[in-house]
């Protein structure tokens, strides 16, 4: 076991987060990690309405009777969703953990609060992390350079974000993009956070909700398999480095506008590749731990063994290494 | 104390190393590290010529009786360097260890094997630590996206790389790149590897021969205030932010050529920013760690306090995650 202020806060068993994750942040991954003792989160926004996200949780409740969060993430889209009502159904439905990314949640923290709702936020900067401390979340998931998704456009990996972060934010931080196993959760430690979010390493489970050609596709790749599209927008997210990625780099590389790149980008594209497993069909998400990740186990298998190893770690290797 | 598998191959009482860094690798700084108990490298190609190396070597001898070595750098460069009379001016000195970096040190291993010394070489990339193991060196450096200098073109931080490494690297790998405290040594020992390696840290400190406004721009800059020039010619090197980076990446991005572009980026330029402190004379070397530098302490008081606090860490915080 290992406890952190995270582990307290939460109430959960283990500091591993699975945080929200489009189309794959569903009810079968989200009570598989609870029922592991590791904290997951619904994806709010891949429910198309409120009801539906109402009803997701309502299955995910049916799979677990563990505490699990729903993610918000706050961005613009081309069809604007109306995150209050996302908000309420959450609130309605007794959800006590809420990960929001994104903007700056300080508009809907109030209702929150008042719901009694912690909420981690998750960003991608020292700054940022400030901004979030001072409005009220109550923790914070900082994301490196490293993660699939949007890294933000300052390209700092964890290993100096999340000690420089650490040096200023006092409440519970944890560590996310590039964690795949009990090597990354004892750095995280050391580096001064309290606990591991894991997207890509959740994908490739047995209960994550896509196409087993992903899951494999992630175990065969490695470090140097993922692209970073719509850098020249300011806008860049980490992608698995297929050819729909590298011909989107290629259209921002002739000065194409969003409006003509949109098509190749289109996340629904994403959904369809995690349900048919046709991988270049579209983008799809995957960071850089596809280096580290070489099978497909169950969450549980997955949570024990990266919290044993650590133990072990701390216990063997780092205790021998302050004894000789 | 903390030992490892480095420490005891290279005789060195901490795992901690000062690497080669053109124009600051000199005398002053190398002894001063080696009198800490850690291993610093004299930068080869900092002397003019092979006999201003073995000056430099014998000066460094006369402040320190601790084991120091010396870094050779291989590549490319305008006007070709003669590498195998500096290995000479090595060997003949009674140097036991030298650090390679830039092409694979093949050609070179047998003559430096036959004089004992052993050899860490610097690398980039997983492939390409798979290959200097085959040749035969002893152990490896591996530098991530975070370092200053050249990272290479795959832009993979250390917190995937250097486990990905170990998974398949059986010499003693150390990390460089982003280490400036016991939280990265720590880490760097869960993520695999038998040390650290720091370059901008040590600048930052009282014994580094470059001027005291270089070192106090470290300080007051953070992990966002470092730049890469030469993308677009696949010769990326991580350098300071200041007006000439800049202009070097506006030119790069208007197709300019090397040859239009190289003036800014001539290498002998920090050499005048080293010894003037006019910290927009030229391109000047510093790594995204400059996020986790906020004094100028001495070596030893450096080296000391890394130490100490990583022992602190292992026997506090992590001992106390695991025994609740």
């Amino acid at each position: 076991m290992i406890k952190t202020r995270f582990t307290e806060m939460f109430g959960i068993k283990h500091p591993i987060v699975q945080g929200g994750m489009q189309w794959v942040g569903r009810a079968e991954l989200t009570s598989a990690v609870a029922n592991a003792g590791a904290l997951g989160f619904l994806t709010g926004l891949t429910q198309p309405t409120p009801d539906d996200l109402r009803k997701e949780i309502k299955r995910c409740r049916e799979m677990t009777d563990q505490p699990f969060g729903v993610n918000l993430t706050i961005l613009p889209t081309l069809v604007p969703r109306p995150y209050g009502e996302y908000i309420d159904a959450i609130i309605d439905s007794g959800i006590k953990i809420v990960e929001t990314a994104g903007n700056n949640p300080k508009p809907f923290l109030p209702k929150m609060k008042e719901a009694g709702i912690k909420v981690i936020h998750k960003c991608t900067s020292v700054r940022h992390g400030i901004s979030a401390e001072k409005v009220g979340v109550d923790a914070i998931s900082m994301d490196g350079f490293e993660c699939a998704g949007h890294p933000g456009e300052d390209d700092v990996p964890n290993l100096v974000l999340l000690p420089a972060a650490a040096n200023v934010i006092k409440i519970p931080m944890i560590a996310s993009g590039g964690f795949a196993d009990a090597r990354g959760l004892v750095a995280a430690l050391a580096l001064g956070c309290e606990g591991v979010n894991m997207g890509t390493r959740f994908m490739a489970t047995k209960e994550a909700p896509i196409h087993q050609n992903v899951k494999e596709k992630i175990v065969s790749s490695d470090e140097r398999n993922t692209a970073l599209i719509l850098r020249t927008m300011r806008n860049t997210s980490r992608v698995y480095g297929n050819s729909v990625a590298h011909k989107a780099i290629e259209m921002e590389g002739e000065g194409k506008t969003i409006q003509e790149i949109g098509p190749y980008v289109a996340g629904a594209k994403g959904k369809v590749v995690y349900e048919t497993g046709d991988l270049e069909h579209g983008i799809w998400s995957a960071g850089t731990c596809m280096g580290l990740i070489n099978d497909i186990p169950t969450c549980k298998e997955l949570v024990e063994r990266i919290v044993s190893e650590a133990e072990e770690m701390i216990r063997g290797k780092l205790a021998k290494a302050i004894a000789a």
